[in-house]
């Protein structure tokens, strides 16, 4: 399985790691992420096709949120938590944290 | 001139407040925002027209993330700071401290 392209940390944009978290279903999946460490694309509990899945997926690895490791024939999904927090101090945490508000 | 309305702190929903925090122009008059306490209309120091301006502000008190009050034949504008904390405790924040990330 190839290998996907990641964006360097210097290179992360804050609107446009705004941008990618801006939807409920990425919201969503960030959420999951924060809570397992990692998930292989099967395993995601997201109310969503496999192709829009991969789509979110696709948005949240572009803009730097997430990191996609090949993992036998799967793809593991981990959240770039300590990157984005050299990065951006105290975001993606404090979105993880509000997600979960009512 | 006639009020605006406001959405409540507990109508405020994150995919709405990242969505209109995820544009540069609407990142910069956050961060004049939050450096000066509170501005009117014409004295933001962002690089385009008054109406493009006035749609940026639009989105930002829509989602919550701004006030604005009359002040005789001006609008103030001020960060609903205290209320995105309680709400989204640390994210307005953050981001507000990321935004001079190079």
């Amino acid at each position: 399985m190839r290998a996907l392209q990641h964006p360097d940390v210097e290179d992360l944009r804050l609107p446009t790691v705004l941008s990618a978290l801006a939807d409920p279903v990425r919201l969503r999946i960030v959420a999951e992420l924060a809570r397992s460490g990692g998930i292989v694309c099967g395993d995601f509990d997201v109310p969503v096709s496999m192709s829009t899945l991969s789509h979110h997926l696709k948005v949240l690895r572009e803009a730097g949120v997430l990191r996609v490791t090949p993992q036998g024939s799967y793809r593991k999904h981990e959240l770039r938590r300590d990157e984005m927090e050299r990065r951006f101090p105290g975001v993606l945490d404090s979105i993880t944290s509000a997600i979960e508000a009512p």
